[in-house]
């Protein structure tokens, strides 16, 4: 399935760009020789007017379709993006980067420092993600683009949709933000804190500097991942797939993975460390807990998209996702009617949770399609 | 106000009971030498009919009212037991013991094991609901009471009211289920198992061992905790108690707790360490998980009721409580209902969460003094 998927992929491309400034960060720093890692797929028309960039989640990376180069799987959007799906790579040119901070290519704190010959760590500045939006956009220059016919994220990548809709709206026909929000909520920031306290709880941590030891903070990672895995189904979910469903016939009567809900988790947390970095999970996981498009407005979100309003947007929420509710899209959705932008609004029936946006949900690739249809009709391409 | 509230608990009593047989348990093994520290508030009558039995949560403990020892600080239900208050003290002989697995006085993992000389660690036995239960039993005859006006709990405190009521029905008149579930669900079971991981993560929990070693695992323990509290509080209760709240002005741009809500857990955790007994928190939690009263009968419940039709029943739910919702409670009530047991449900309206039962919440007040007081009515009490 793998090698059909890939071929299916159709034309495929990709590398790493080294930004030709330092790029300058919201904290008021700057970070040197960055690099951003990426993927193409199908061509770019001779126009240049149907690219569209997909933006990723916390934990995922540029590889939306193809083959996954970790784990020999498929991409983690190959269901929508390929000839003749969703984003249909025989019409348009699909961009995806790896944000800074991360840890699949583009500059993170696992990077070395070029100051210093070692690797970040600790050292490596906090960053945003209107600083993950700058340097997408700066590498989408690098590709021959001035205006994108589509932004697309899901969860932190629609946060970054939000971002490009703030920062660069004369840079994009459409956006579109699926199970996301404006903003990180107290309980959001709760369970990233937690993640952040198991890593750092580790002592093969060792304060960030754990390349430099050779150790890796494995186990306080898995825990993380554990934690946050959790959010991202729904209660009803988990119910209907694992119950308490045993692993063996009768209990252990011990601390073995008797359910099946404890030996997914425990698995989902040892596969998460052979693809992940931990200090890059504390920067991403920060960079989101930042996010608040709202507070240099007093806590208004209309300003924040003053100047998007002639952007078309979808917005797309679950009716189970707990960890960025529909209420959270709505949000979004008032200050985009606030400013007279043109929105579509979704809330998609589905117990499968946050994570629905990343499965076979048809009612999500209904709206997606007939969305990017209309919006082409519209503008004429 | 300590002073006040402890003076105000009335006549109090106390100490620790030693079982005079091993304590058969739900795993087929046995427990020697075990001990039940208990606390009690009131005075028993003359006919020994007005006791009543209140089971303690996960991390709770036999100091229900008066001063607690540990940090000084009033009792956990201080609010709800005492002389005129909801348990009234004056009227009421109210016992608490801390459960078997504990860290309270009663026997648990941290005990010595009479066989070894040592603390038992991870030999201690894997203990159930209703080995606690059955614990409780012995330290309630050993104190001259036969049969209880009520047995009272939230939380894990509610799982150990419905077993009294499938184990001891004859022994009950009442039963107060408060916020609680008849089975622990796939996600109840996910959220402790990251806490358990969290603590078997860190390297001084010594394979349960840390005891000899002089050690603690007290970084784990206050993930565990981090993560668990989070599930006792509703997203709006976060959302209103700490927002974005800050704890400076402006970002730290770093890892140090920017916002309040960061600052909130951490302490929760650090707190918690000081009271708590890391193999006791996997011990207890473990209890919870395997608890499942349907599960000897095909998935159905109300057979493990069909002794308790003449208990009368008060079931109570919150509203926004997401660790046990409203549902679970329905399932026991309809269980209920379908053995022909009396029971009064109610779901109070609060956006407080799972601890809601803790707190100050009018309508659960109202509620089980109007329900204690039309028992005793009824039954000529």
């Amino acid at each position: 399935m793998v090698e059909v998927l890939a071929k299916a992929a159709g034309e495929t491309g990709g590398g790493v760009t080294r930004l030709a400034h330092p790029l300058r960060l919201e904290s008021g720093g700057s970070l040197d020789a960055v690099e951003v890692a990426y993927q193409t797929y199908g061509r770019l028309n001779a126009d240049r007017s149907n690219a569209i960039l997909i933006c990723h989640a916390l934990t995922l990376d540029q590889h939306v379709s193809g083959v996954y180069p970790v784990s020999g799987k498929p991409g983690w959007w190959t269901r929508l993006v390929g000839p003749g799906r969703v984003l249909d790579t025989d019409r348009w040119f699909v961009i995806c980067s790896n944000v800074i901070g991360g840890c699949m290519g583009s500059t993170g704190p696992s990077s070395v420092d070029p100051r210093t010959g070692r690797p970040y760590g600790l050292s490596f500045p906090v960053i945003t993600i209107a600083d993950m939006v700058h340097a997408q956009a700066l590498l989408v220059e690098a590709l021959g683009v001035t205006r994108l016919f589509a932004v697309v994220g899901g969860s932190m990548g629609g946060m970054q949709v939000l971002e490009w809709a703030r920062s660069y709206p004369e840079r994009l026909v459409s956006a579109i933000c699926l199970a996301s929000a404006a903003r990180h909520s107290a309980q959001n920031i709760a369970f990233h804190e937690v993640g952040r306290q198991a890593i750092m709880a580790d002592p093969d941590w060792r304060g960030g500097d754990y390349q430099i030891a050779g150790v890796r903070p494995e186990k306080g990672l898995a825990v993380a991942r554990m934690a946050a895995h959790i959010t991202y189904l729904s209660e009803p979910a988990l119910q209907r797939k694992f119950g308490r469903e045993l692993q063996r016939d009768g209990l252990s009567w011990g601390f073995d993975a008797d359910f099946q809900v404890e030996s997914y988790l425990r698995h989902q947390g040892a596969s998460f460390v052979d693809r992940f970095d931990a200090n890059a999970y504390l920067y991403i996981t920060r960079a989101m807990d930042y996010f608040d498009l709202a507070a240099p407005h007093g806590g208004q979100l209309a300003p924040a998209f003053k100047r998007a309003s002639e952007v078309r947007f979808c917005v797309l929420s679950f009716t189970s996702d707990w960890l960025y509710p529909t209420a959270e899209s709505r949000h979004v959705v008032r200050a985009l009617n606030a400013v007279g932008a043109r929105v579509s609004f979704v809330e998609v029936e589905s117990d499968k949770g946050h994570d629905a946006f990343l499965l076979d949900e048809p009612v999500m690739n209904a709206a997606l399609t007939g969305f990017l249809a209309a919006t082409a009709e519209a503008t004429n391409l």
